[in-house]
């Protein structure tokens, strides 16, 4: 039988594309996977064990996966995902896999699909689809492998052929599996990232035990708008000495402001003594982000606007299984007015990177690309979350070359917790952008010599150099 | 001279996707019609008379047509639309069909011509586009077919292969044409569904005597608000009782409500009394979808969502010529934040079905196939009205199967009002997602077995499924 | 070496489309160049002066070339750009042209290289493509060609085909070039268009003043409201008198008024008083949109209203270098509220035509096909600005064919100031056209015989119709 995904996967069928699209992605095939931005589990490649069984690793803790089948009626607690107050939950694998495999038809014509035919043809050599009938084969297949050696986090990184991934970790993090990395003396590099929504969104669960703790752990007066800053300074200094390059900020919109200094250390005590005011909460995360862009202005790193995305859409879900359970709905997100302030205050910076991330495809082509195609700070961070598709790259490329051009965007990010799906990520990503290159090719749009180049920079060049890595 | 209809319609040229799209089209094509949502005359089944003259069943009532002759200046009176005052208007069929056919040209690249055309073809054997020229010859072959047994309603019913179609009713209707269908002892499954808005709706016209009326033919008492919710159970148990499996609701918004029993009495009291708030008679419909979805979880009736059309944009043509005459224009439509109510009260039942439609294609991505990716009650219904088209129903399934999957989609709606175009519309239908199938398949996205099974769901299964039939 | 641009830019790689876009194509690529609606200095025509050198005709002007280079990086002072304060600014036009061609890979599948391609191939007959190593090369090249009599303005534009292009001037301006042009004995058709935002947008710079003037050049009393829209009245009849068949409004949103006589008196006279009021400012430019439309349907001027630009975003850059820097960012704009005083006062009128841009794809489909598919008063404009460009024309195509038909939209417009590139972006235009009408036939949804009439419309007639050329 012949392996699951073919040669030609992604490729335009007609003869002159693929066959411009083929010359194209065996050119950068086989280059090293640069990964600016993902959730994979820096303890992974601190302690190096095998994974546990298949269904831990490839299905329960995916979101992609089981959202799908809770919507069709697979109750949670049936699937492993674990509840908040520890009440029972499935914990056999193999019948976990098995309900995964018997609604596994529910996955075509989605990527999640396409990565995890990849995953078992390319990592564990099987060549039949998953099927209720295959389920248990596939499952004793993909154990056995799982307790090798050359199966461990460490092997897989290298097999990977992962020139640099970087994990994400909140502010307040000790970074400790990082400092087992870098005391391990393995070369595989792995860099943290700068995620302060905790101490930074007045909303977010805990935020003012959160933030007299970030004064504990630096030493910083957090009760001042000027120690809270320089808090922020100092573990933004400690995370770029764990190869930190860029900070991440996940806010429900793309909300900037512009305070005077008084005005913001006015706003802060405000906050610090629990504001009930919502538009001063929203005030204040707003003048955080511009904070944190001039933050970014002094000490490099990379600011990245992830907006737009309501979190935990159901109450009864959220209460019962928490944060990231599938329920993180798109909403519109507008960024012509909400950045202004920022970029008022340093758009116009030629040293200073902010990426901007969208969930809402008609920013792409109105607004991000127009601002991006100008702002000499801003660059468009590629198609997320449920965009990271087939048809969500190929629209993303439609929709911002024309106007950002290709210079203006910054290479791949797989964004993932789910690290046995990085190549096929990074592969599909890849395909989806020769595939683009060679239509242009095809109809004259572009030189076979520059779609070359393009390919690369695409894959591989433009994710170092926006990302500084 | 050739069909007007091409064998390969709106598949790709490419030799590899056109021979699968071919082979899938030839595994779908001679399914039965399953015609879940529509607006056809029960009357026409109930009576079975012949139909009248070519213009009065094809030109004159389409609001497709006549909104497009009247964007270029032709009036609707010379195209025979009546006027609500009696003020005369065309009523000779073949001057009303001459003005159609010398403006046919208008529709090149709309649906509207692939529909006509594949009826002049496949119903009444024309091969010669409609011109002025050919105006008097189609004519006078479709006024004689219109005469034949073969061509009355039950007999095109029965040609068309329709298995079962819905026609919509209104809550006040007293299914008298359902009743005689049903006692002519003619086998052909023709339902209802229930569409409520006139007792609703505060703002449709003559509510507050809808409501009362409401209360005499259910012998409830709909001055209070308890009544008023079994007046509707009532009229829904008796829906179903004519075949009824969904319920219709074409709210200006997809807002909804979750009140407490008190504040809901409360505010239907207000609402009964006349309320003059819009923001109050806001509350009261998206209140009702609410309890509309309570019902249908107690009675098993599907829940269809048919939000963001402007009525009646121009007051001139609506007070001349009444509703429904191509002046209803979309409108951007919100759903995460307007369904959230109804969501949180009844989003994760298993049992219930809510099918959201849309006007506004930037929700497909952003919106609903997050909301149907995840909620077990929510599914997506088809392509609607202006976007039931090739291009629009190629830009649904590109935008919501990488999220939502086929499967938490319904299949196809013909939604249509003009009889003889259906087998049109559902070809239409089958062929663009055909050629979708197809373009996966050629991608090396799907298999072809897979893409077979597919075939078969969407043009018939799923909508079976979906709508209980 | 081949020519840069090649026979089959833009067109569909597969046999058959391609084999049906080239023949689509021959039958247009001819035609004589209608251009309604741009920006080029009639001053050109008028005086007929040799151009200045290559960095300052194609590089200092184009505000797509320097906000592309700006947003990585290079200065604008670097790039020639004058500053309002005049402080120096690079005057060396090799040194610009260099800088330029360094960067020139930036404007990889963007439509700008398309464009320049084409000006450099078949204007100045260049075939390697521009490189920092080809620079100096292409810029003796284009220099010299520049002096010969055969490169004046009057000279290309008989060259270019062009049998009238509309220049836009401002409600105040003297259209002494224009004279200029009519005395000259010239027969090139060069009319203008009337742009009154400077005496209709009370956030003009310098509005009241502006409205003085308007006063004192028509010998109306503007203080009045009466005199007022006398005082445009007669500017229009002496643009009309120009030439114009056409007014144009860059209003930052779509919004339209339906003011009482007496309120639109009282409102102007808050306006004239100076108002502070935002909402009274913004209603007096959407009760002018309705004015203007109603004076369009007196005299029979085409009205353009071209909505939903955020006017020069960066204030820093604004202040230092002036409008139409390239910090004009689009944003959401809605029409179906925002133009129902409009539509409710003339959108039925038979006579006018009011042609609406946008540039928020998002209301293709959802907005404009629909309010043009019915509404005789509307015409939908060509894809804008920035979707002016294959993918941009291609959707605007394919989103708004299926409900507005071909025939109530309105040809090309080039929309620009950069005169050499008028034939290359025309026949950008032709080629995507061709490209859709040969999808079409591919896919039989139109006959060949259709299409080659639609070529022609799309072309060239339809933009003759429309605005009344």
């Amino acid at each position: 039988m012949a392996a699951l995904t073919d040669p030609d996967l992604l490729f335009p069928s007609e003869a002159r594309p693929l066959s411009l699209a083929r010359d194209l992605y065996a050119s950068v095939k086989d280059l090293p996977i640069v990964s600016p931005h993902g959730h994979t589990d820096p303890r992974w490649y601190a302690l190096n064990e095998a994974f546990p069984d298949p269904a831990q690793l490839l299905v329960v803790p995916d979101h992609y996966i089981f959202r799908m089948l809770f919507s069709q009626g697979v109750r949670l607690e049936d699937l492993g995902v674990p509840t908040l107050d520890g009440s029972p939950v499935e914990t056999d694998g193999r019948k976990i896999w098995r309900r995964f495999a018997e609604h596994y038809y529910l996955f075509r014509g989605t990527p999640t699909q396409l990565w995890f035919d990849h995953v078992l043809a390319h990592l564990f050599g099987i060549d039949e689809p998953l099927s209720a009938n295959a389920a248990d084969r596939h499952y004793d297949t993909i154990a056995a492998l799982l307790q090798r050696d050359d199966y461990r986090p460490r092997a897989l990184f290298e097999r990977f052929n992962i020139e640099v991934i970087a994990t994400t970790e909140g502010a307040l993090d000790d970074l400790n599996w990082h400092k087992a990395i870098r005391n391990s003396g393995w070369q595989g590099r792995v860099v943290t990232a700068y995620r302060p929504d905790a101490v930074v969104d007045p909303d977010f669960e805990g935020f003012s035990a959160n933030v007299d703790r970030l004064g504990d752990i630096t030493g910083c007066d957090t009760g001042t708008w000027a120690g809270y800053l320089d808090a922020h300074r100092q573990r933004r200094a400690l995370f770029k000495n764990f190869g930190a390059t860029a900070s991440d900020h996940g806010h429900p919109t793309a909300e900037t402001g512009n305070l005077s200094d008084a005005a913001a250390q006015e706003l802060f005590n405000r906050i610090r003594r629990g504001s009930d005011d919502e538009r001063e909460r929203r005030l204040f995360r707003a003048q955080m982000l511009t904070e944190m862009a001039k933050m970014s202005r002094d000490d490099g790193l990379i600011l990245q606007i992830h907006p737009g995305s309501w979190r935990n859409h159901s109450p009864f879900v959220f209460q019962r299984f928490g944060r990231d359970k599938g329920f993180d709905i798109p909403t519109r997100t507008d960024y012509v007015t909400a950045l202004k302030p920022l970029l008022d205050c340093v758009g116009l910076e030629r040293d200073l990177t902010v990426i901007l991330f969208t969930l809402d495809e008609t920013s792409y082509a109105r607004e991000l690309a127009p601002l991006a195609g100008v702002y000499p700070a801003l660059k468009i961070g590629p198609a997320w979350w449920f965009h990271d598709s087939p048809e969500g790259m190929r629209r993303f490329r439609e929709m911002t070359t024309e106007t950002a051009g290709f210079y203006n965007t910054v290479g791949f990010n797989d964004d993932t917790r789910a690290f046995p799906s990085i190549p096929a990520r990074h592969d599909v990503a890849r395909r989806v952008d020769c595939a683009f290159l060679a239509r242009l090719v095809a109809e004259h749009r572009l030189r076979e010599d520059e779609a070359h180049e393009l390919a690369q920079e695409l894959a591989y060049t433009l994710a170092k150099k926006a990302y500084r890595l």
